[in-house]
């Protein structure tokens, strides 16, 4: 197989060394898993050629970005073939005038937007991983960040895709206009996790830099303040482009590590964002304090240039990596809950992990009621990983007993297909699976993913 | 098949009485087709067992809202069972706080708004059959209307559906929350006109009534000026609510019935629509009037108050009914171009048209580049519904060229089968019929729509 790949791609572009294959055994997730060969393709053609001598020989096929994914979308579960898309990270198209822009799948997701700037333009999918990771593996796991609130995940960006199917067919779904006829491919293909087919040329909407933008960070003394604001901001009919939460354990973990000018001693911080044409910032900014201020906001804070703005977010987005100042591990959990449920679903989150006898943190999307607990450990400690997992499933439990999703924006993976079993009946589940089965029949794209594997139960999940 | 149905539903509710059945053989296309029986469920239960009636008769299943759709969608192609929405009709649930409301597939459109408008709240998308036509079919069909500019298509505002499978089995998919795990089947049934299974349950986002709305009237002496004024709204940063362009010919006809106050000697109208907060409406209201006088525009008239507003869009809403006096017969199109496409296929519209010796009227949404010619015509004239589907088929051809897609929003249908092959190739559709294939293997769920159908070919249609 080394053979056939080396004679399709040249003898640098397979890696079959041990040594090599040891950087893409892990993602940014807990699990790892060594692939058999790792293969870094530079077009379409060279995918579809990896596909047809994988499915001759019957190897998995793990399409792989940056590695950045949370739920071990990349990790090769029975080894085989990695298709690592270093290569094809080439922006192939541009048009301004009706805001779309094509790319390559392993394009770094940061790297479109500074590209874009220059002409007043930008795209939208803000991940905090956003510096690293691809806009392929965002395609993959669907995902989101701040900016989801006003302006949606990956899936509202994507118009069209050209994929490479389990039998090696090169195929276009969607395309240059919203809404094509048939069926919505594009859509369905977001988000699958890699297990329908390969990406490999993504058509995204592009949009227009706002003419203003204004941050503010309020600062609460209870988290139930800062849940109220969040409740009546959205009531009063507004939406900003953005409305994070970060607690007391994240304050002091981004301060240490950031100076951000967070507050050591408050409950919680809200960080909002409104953007758009000057005036509607304007009210919108004023609407905004006018609450914060009614739901007993100790200060809210305007950030009066860029400079300081960017400080702001710089806290936000480096929370995850200042964390690890604070504690070696962390899990950081992904529940979506409704909006009106945050105040309970928190306290739900601190009994347990307080029942476990684990510190947690709480930093994210409050908008969208997508809540990201990072929960601290030392696996050194006997027995700490598996009462984190267990801490882990009952915090989503509580998520989908109120009516929520156990994943936000991080995936399923390997990491929560057990808890697909908390929202999907075993019918719901057997119709996701005939598309797949339809599509990739040995199920060599990414296998063991998604799904609940059969043998095991939602209960209990060993290391 | 009469009495296990009977025995099912009631006697009352099968209809097989052939003066019955003429009531169910057309809906808003050309094409018709009688169905054998019609049901009326009135619970998700009952249309279960439907289609287990049908599936152990072999018989096809057709659901039907309320016949408005323009291609063909609810036709019995093969006669069969049509499944009547009309009793399915209720509002199951409205949550205010967390913005989500739960439907039965027979409701009509603006039944739901009308409910939702006294606590302040709508459901946005709003096709110009709004008063009859029902959310069931708009799931069907991924239905818009002149406010998807801003808002989107239906497929943006379904989170969730309950639908039946071709087992009769009842499947929850989606959900109460965005963006849930697994693959996205909610956006693959939205749009798949009903060839994938019975939708008996919709899960959808409602919003908040702007707090301001302000509707323009803009006078242009030529299109281009119009289509011009159109990129540069767009490309000046502002997403307005709604941009509707209506030419002479439409005007004409509009007037002659509604009385709604639009110039009869102008070359072409934009009805513009800004909403949001009251500062950012008086804001972008500025901008649009600035761009508009940019352009050449003769007037630009803003509606001084609710009637004024309401007379404007009523306009618009019945230009289709409008048209209908001023010819006997009329076909509507329904291609997307690229925005800065439009000056010139609107060109190509007018001169394919010309060639055949056929009148043709253009009113459409502008800021989407979703274009609806209006072609006039009267069948006894022999051979002029052939050279319409001809005329029609040519207008497609050019929107497929500049890389536009043959349906904004009226769906494939039967109507459009044969014209996939212009913007799909083989491989694409094959890809896609295997998702129809995988849930519905007898393809008993509206069949003989959606897909070119086999020894058929895109070129030459017959009536």
């Amino acid at each position: 197989m080394v053979r056939e790949l080396s004679a399709l791609l040249g003898e640098r572009y397979v890696l079959h060394d041990p040594y090599d294959l040891m950087l893409y055994e892990y993602d940014a997730s807990i699990d790892r898993s060594r692939p058999d060969i790792v293969v870094l393709p530079s077009s379409t053609e060279e995918v579809a050629g990896i596909v047809k001598i994988a499915a001759r020989h019957r190897v998995p096929v793990v399409p792989r970005g940056a590695g950045t994914g949370l739920s071990g979308g990349a990790i090769p579960l029975y080894g085989g073939i990695v298709i690592a898309f270093a290569r094809m990270n080439r922006i192939l198209e541009v048009d301004y005038e009706n805001m779309r822009a094509v790319v390559q799948p392993g394009l770094v997701n940061l790297h479109l937007s500074n590209a874009l700037n220059p002409r007043g333009f930008y795209y939208v999918p803000d991940p905090s991983s956003q510096r690293s990771c691809t806009i392929g593996g965002n395609v993959g796991e669907n995902a989101g960040g701040p900016h989801t609130l006003l302006y949606g995940v990956t899936t509202n960006h994507v118009l069209g895709l050209e994929i490479v199917t389990s039998n090696g067919e090169v195929v276009e779904v969607g395309g240059w206009t919203l809404d094509r006829p048939g069926y919505d491919l594009t859509g369905l293909i977001t988000g699958s996790e890699g297990t329908l087919c390969v990406v490999t040329k993504i058509v995204t909407r592009i949009v227009h830099l706002p003419e203003e933008v204004k941050t503010m960070l309020a600062v609460f003394n209870s988290m139930d303040d800062a849940s109220n604001t969040v409740s009546e901001i959205i009531a009063s009919g507004m939406i900003p482009a953005a409305i994070e939460m970060m607690d007391q354990m994240i304050l002091q973990a981004v301060e240490a590590d950031m100076h951000a000018g967070y507050p050591l001693d408050a409950a919680a911080v809200l960080l909002l964002e409104a953007e758009g044409l000057r005036e509607e910032v304007k009210d919108q900014t004023e609407r905004i304090v006018a609450i914060c201020q009614r739901n007993h906001a100790r200060s809210v804070r305007i950030a009066a240039n860029e400079t300081e703005r960017q400080l702001l977010w710089a806290g936000r987005k480096n929370a995850f990596g200042a964390v690890g100042r604070i504690s070696p591990e962390f899990y950081v959990q992904d529940g979506v809950v409704p909006r009106t449920k945050l105040p309970y679903v928190l306290r739900r989150v601190s009994e347990i992990c307080a029942r476990y006898g684990l510190r947690v943190g709480n930093v994210f999307h409050a908008g969208d009621g997508n809540l990201h607990p990072l929960i601290l450990f030392d696996s050194q400690v006997p027995g700490e990983v598996e009462r984190v997992r267990q801490a882990g499933h009952e915090i989503l439990a509580v998520c989908a007993e109120v009516g929520g999703s156990i994943t936000g924006e991080h995936g399923v993976g390997v990491e929560k297909q057990e808890e697909m079993a908390l929202i999907f009946s075993p019918v719901d589940l057997r119709v996701m699976q005939q598309v797949r089965e339809a599509w990739n029949p040995e199920q060599l794209f990414n296998p063991g993913k998604l799904f609940p594997r059969p043998g095991r139960c939602a209960e209990v999940k060993q290391l």
